[in-house]
């Protein structure tokens, strides 16, 4: 079996197993946000923002993909938001197999929302569906205006991009226009939110959307068990 | 055969492919520098000011690998290195046959320098040997100081880590002392740079650098032909 052929069978194997994921989160109602960016994009900065806003009043929790420590799940439960380290050894990506056995370790039992801060990388994420409701992605302002076009897989999926660091605007060459214009071309519908974790500018925006989500999750599953 | 039989098998062609290369390199005295780093941490930046400096006096040309779009190799050919695009579709790095392609159709001719600009990525380039003297990790000061035990394949694998963007220092909560102790423990032999292509600050000590070790490069072959 060639290498093309070993690759769709373990995307077509991954599927299998997402399958069962979003199933589980269907039955829990949980809202599920797949993280996706370059190392050193600010995924976890984001999360720890995120939880000392919402963890008071949600029910939520954390799976993060990294080669190696487990550095990002204990930044993120210093900030209040139970977490569990997925260390995938030489594995560039988190798979949807990863992501069952790391829940099952985790027992977090049923969430509101779950993230998942995926491994630092703009690439081997974008192919892999973890049984999520929508992939968001990350781009710092420091990284370069040209990023969605170089990156076209992750920015063309992501249902939301989030521009991060902006309080660092005034010092690099950085052109939100450019970057909104990418996205749209690659993803109509895809939102794009810019967010500093240094200021607080965008978080209530982000922090919106989550409970806007959630709800919408919540909504429909309700209207779907309506007799 | 398994997805790591496969993989295993993948790298040692690719290693063979990359000794034929390696040959070239020789027989051409050729300085090859991989450079390997997350997306937007400067990796074409640091090879415009390089071009700046010594493409006058040294023959130096370079193949980029990204996923997609030209982008790099126009940057750098605006810059006065020739230069080849090498568009890698899916593929998260640059392996030798790509390389060895990409150079026959680059068609440059003997050079004292080749630069080869990974595919943004900080995982899967630290595994693809591509004939190169040594690799280059960049790490912007943005991306925070946590990165080699994160990445520590690559961080392993450098001989020169370039931490990159020092003039937004004042900007960022980024410990110099942090990360040279964790590529000293990563790689006792690896040397850390301090660069901003913006202000010009450590340029010198690169551009130095490289013709050091394009110097001892070809006073080695000199040796090697001496009766």
């Amino acid at each position: 079996m060639g290498h093309a052929e070993v690759h769709k069978k373990i995307l077509s194997a991954n599927d299998t197993q997402a399958a069962v994921l979003r199933q589980q989160f269907d039955s829990d109602r949980t809202l599920v946000v797949d993280l996706v960016s370059s190392p050193g994009s600010g995924k976890t900065s984001l999360l720890e923002a995120t939880a000392r806003r919402m963890a008071a009043g949600s029910k939520m929790a954390a799976v993060v993909g990294d080669i190696a420590t487990e550095l990002d799940a204990e930044r993120l439960r210093a900030a209040g938001l139970p977490a569990h380290q997925i260390v995938t050894g030489g594995a560039c990506h988190l798979d949807a197999r990863l992501v069952t056995d790391g829940l099952e370790i985790a027992g977090f039992g049923p969430l509101e929302i779950l993230f998942i801060e995926n491994v630092g990388n703009l690439v081997c994420p974008a192919s892999y569906f973890l049984g999520e409701d929508f992939k968001v992605a990350l781009l710092s302002v420091t990284e370069g205006h040209d990023k969605p076009f170089k990156y076209p897989a992750i920015f063309a999926r992501a249902a939301i991009t989030v521009v991060t660091k902006v309080d660092l605007l005034p010092h690099v060459d950085f052109d939100v226009e450019r970057v909104r214009a990418q996205v749209a071309s690659l993803n109509p519908s895809a939102q794009v939110l810019l967010v500093s974790v240094k200021t607080g500018a965008g978080l209530d925006d982000w922090c919106d959307l989550l409970q806007h989500e959630f709800a919408g999750r919540r909504d429909a599953s309700a209207l779907l068990e309506t007799p």
